[in-house]
């Protein structure tokens, strides 16, 4: 079998934490695209360290350089290149754990994957901040599907415990999308936010990490987009998803909760509403066969407390295979989901322009 | 940016359910192969329609016909062609049916998405039926993995407020997966069985349906295999996962569950065992940034209930954009959750065997 | 690097010489084209055996049968699928050769590729014969082509010393197309054809084989289509047209005559006729940075004779690597070019298809 | 269909002649590769334009700036991006053509192809400036043949009428193609210099220009190497070298010479020698059925003359669709096969290494 071209929209992103560079090449965009850095810078600073206490104190300035693919403001249509060159590296606070493996990180794994070779400073590839790079891609894609009417947004729904309110699954507007966007922290209510502030400050203070699930959000998507087996909906977002370091799960619309219900209680009737067909609950997430049905898409993330903690840890130096006990040193993040809300945002905008320009849409 | 071949397995299903036949193209398989056919048959039954009431009494003699890529009991590394052709085909169950959208089913945005063109007879390709090429990629790969040690399997973990016991994740053995196998119910325990059966029938019962919760686990695996960003085992079968129809969610090792846990509960210490690097819990599911660990890979998928039910439903006529009620005859599984634990298998498989091929450890 | 998608149309062909069964599914096919089989039947009937002497004696009934993809009429935009079934096999004319590498044929690269676990009989998948899926394919795609008014055409342009008149590479028309395929014989002029003929015939007496020369045109197309680097027409026609066996080498427009003249001579100028921009001359074959021009396109394929001769010859037996005089029995074409005319069409047609659904342009 | 992964090597080239960069991202490379920089230069410096009139007198300082992928030495496995950033952009010699067709160059065609949204200075992301970043990836994968044994090579075979020695197709060595490397302008002997350097300085005195045809050849390559239909070596290696700006032809082997011999005469006879099956000729070109034969791999590929020349040609403004006279001012190489010599190796060089890393074998 074999494709004569690479469909939708292809992403390379590159890169390692303590390298001289980390970027990407987005391929296949539309021609002629308005593309505002402004926004762009505004996307980016909701993925960077916040000076509350909730993440690392590592300042990133991770302004994006784009090399090519944008001319007079607009894309060209030719690969759109974007680098964001390392400054700051601090890469003596690793030197200490180069070979024994932070639990619940990459540095075992990758080792063998790459035979040794890979570049371990800062974690490297595996690095969350290669999330960076997906983010301004996805603050692209924003863009064009904003031209669209297309609008995404996300937030934090559970926190240890603790819950937001839900998006509404029916009515969810693009105004509340935005809305969570310009708060400071990525929840709908004042009330979530509070208590997880405290949750994660709680969390720093024992040393230790909490995770979360992001609920994410778009309106104004076409129905009909989308493709039946391994091109759907669900199966694009989910593999750009996983792409986001710290993710364990995915679930649309009603998700792990179908397995409580009847059929007679998930299935969402059809009904015309304002010369438009609808379902009057929104169960599916908005996804029907792999297929956009024009409701609202729905999906959560799961994310795991950040692997990072400092208190002591079992491990294993894998270079000598000795057992050894390691004390993590450095900035962490005690919680990695406040700044994993646009990263989220951006696997979804990837794949939503990716599925549109696949079928000739855009 | 352009790749130079398709990497992996390539996987082509097509079929529609009332047409002349579907199957499967797969190429990139390893040469030399032994493939027994019996244990692909063996295989296969797992997902045929039972007569034990949990499924539709609609008789399905999937015996593949392998056209091509097999020769003297190995694959000869072309590509692999199967079909099987469709025998009896009851068009005229769904005839009264083709334009009003039933609910929760693909009709209506695979109309949209193929512009009315698509062969509506049966649910066509969106129909369930196209897991059979899907099994039978999954029941080759199975033998490839054997061949190297990996064993795979699965069982109903929940089914409407119903569990099973799970598998345990640090030392669940090829043996217990096995076990599932020969049951003619995919559960652990009898217990489960029983009550899963008769919570399937109940629902059948009240012309009603029913989902569930598939727990899939392989063991075997070497680590170092699969890789960060968007190649990584858990983007991948996600992204295999997701092509079977009905799933709603997928989560590996703690999954959801990380939201409610501290990073010192869900962070897996390294140890030596027997002169091998383990961890001494599995919450990270035995992937980690998107590469094998060596521990078991666990991961549980969501189904929603059947969305055919027998009882009245409100939809819509979406050539005439009508409001209608909708009554779908014809036979249907109460429950497709025990026939598609061998499809979330091969989703597994298939995905196993591709990240080796991609990597050139097969 | 990731594409998300299969861009374009994916092509899967399988199938060996002798096995069950051989053919090819097609993915990413608009939907609702209408395909008129009798059109298929006519297209893939110029690339059967000819009872005339020029081409082996096997008759060979190549009706596809379309299994899915297809109906009422027309493309569903699903996968498409069509298998040829093996009823002829004459395995034992095979098998006194069966390690012995028959020169210029891939019996012996195809035992090392596939560690000696190939089907051998006949050629297998490396069998002239795998080209009948191919030329379904084209043909499928041909009248995909002429509902947005592009027609495509090939004729004998060299063969062993002789030449038939050219194409005009400005002003060729659908026409002049369409009337080489009405032809028992793929040339322009009669005298070619008698020229031609005759000297196949002469090769078949001396128990040679002779080759030749393919002039392959495409008229209609619109300027635009293509993309610079990779995704070039040169390069997707390339590729493609290499998959016909016998295939060693392809020219655009001026082609290797570029090496004797200077720019001043093969540049062609712009000029406006009738409201549109053209080309005064079509030195560049219709393609400019890997995008049509909207002039012509055109270009040349180079056959090798047919490898297959009735001489002795010497060559080694690969199992047990001694010397050995080999003499190929059974029948073969003394020349494939005739018959490799619809090969290289469809590779064409494949092209352009895939390059405009690529771009959303169809 | 669906590939999993994106195969072999992926390549990502980014950048336009006057934007801030251009670039590269190379995924799938082996990890653990040395890669000596000196030597990286080394080839680069043979694509950079020359004091000697032959080429145009634009400095170009191509030395690339590695971002990613490369630690201690040696390949890490994860995406290898380089960049070269732009520094002397002459945007104004370019300006009063903006928007009048360059006969033979890509101007209108890219204009229609993106919409008129490229960047059109210095003929942007068409410009053969693009060949720096091909030209390094090629030469990051010489470096990984090397380590395997495999050394490829070209040099001008023709030159507007001239003719330099071929390669032995059956006995070229590994120093031979070095031989080439090493010398002031690529040809095997001096007498084909002298007379081909005479005749680029004539052709630009003439404010004229020439083309030619590059012979390129691997030895070392191991045989079973490729696949039959589409993925075959020469069709990769097809698909790379027409990326490459001007590419007009290419032939292996015997090439288009096939339409004038016997089969007889074409035909490799196979033979024995050193324990190793070898052809006693190569018509062949090295390759059988898309695999490598282990003989030496043999290309030509046909070069149209530079088509910016300085003499008044006819042409059209494409916006205000105008006939106009074109005088093209600026600096220009009056024959680009010199420098083109490393491009037609680079694309080899990524063509074998993506074959050899898809099948697992490097």
């Amino acid at each position: 079998m074999s494709s004569l071209f690479d469909g939708g929209i292809s992403v390379s992103i590159f890169g390692e934490s303590h390298g001289k560079g980390i970027g990407v090449v987005l391929d296949n965009l539309p021609a002629g695209e308005e593309i505002d850095l402004d926004e762009i810078a505004v996307f980016m600073a909701r993925r960077a360290a916040k000076k509350d206490g909730t993440s690392t104190l590592r300042l990133e300035k991770d302004i994006p350089d784009i090399l090519s693919g944008y001319y007079q403001g607009k894309t060209t249509g030719t690969p759109l290149a974007a680098v964001i060159f390392n400054s700051e590296q601090h890469s003596q606070d690793y030197n200490n754990i180069s070979h024994i493996a932070r639990p619940a990180h990459a540095d075992y794994t990758g080792f063998l994957r790459y035979s040794g070779a890979n570049d371990p400073r800062g974690g490297g590839h595996f690095s969350g901040r290669i999330t960076a790079p997906l983010v301004f891609a996805g603050a692209v894609c924003a863009q064009i599907l904003k031209h669209r009417g297309i609008t995404t947004g996300a937030h934090i729904r559970f926190l240890h415990g603790l819950k937001d309110e839900a998006f509404d699954p029916v009515n969810v507007t693009a105004e509340q999308l935005e809305a969570v966007k310009s708060r400071s922290f990525p929840t709908i209510t004042d009330e979530a936010e509070s208590a997880m502030r405290a949750e994660i400050l709680a969390a720093r203070d024992k040393l230790d990490s909490v995770g979360g699930v992001i609920e994410c959000a778009a309106v104004g998507m076409p129905a009909g987009v989308g493709s039946p087996m391994l091109d759907g909906l669900e199966n694009v977002i989910s593999r750009l998803v996983f792409a986001v370091p710290a993710v364990k799960g995915i679930e649309f619309g009603t998700g792990f909760g179908c397995a409580d219900v009847f059929g007679s209680e998930n299935n969402d009737e059809f009904a015309v509403r304002d010369g438009r067909i609808v379902t009057l609950t929104n169960a599916h997430g908005g996804i029907l066969g792999g297929i956009s049905s024009g409701m609202p898409i729905i999906f959560r993330v799961a994310f795991k407390p950040t692997p990072s903690i400092s208190q002591p840890q079992k491990s294993v130096d894998f270079k000598d295979m000795t057992e050894q006990e390691l004390i993590i040193k450095g900035r962490h993040d005690p919680c990695v989901v406040p700044r994993a809300v646009p990263c989220v945002e951006s696997a979804l905008n990837i794949a939503l322009v990716s599925a549109l320009s696949y079928e000739g849409k855009l």
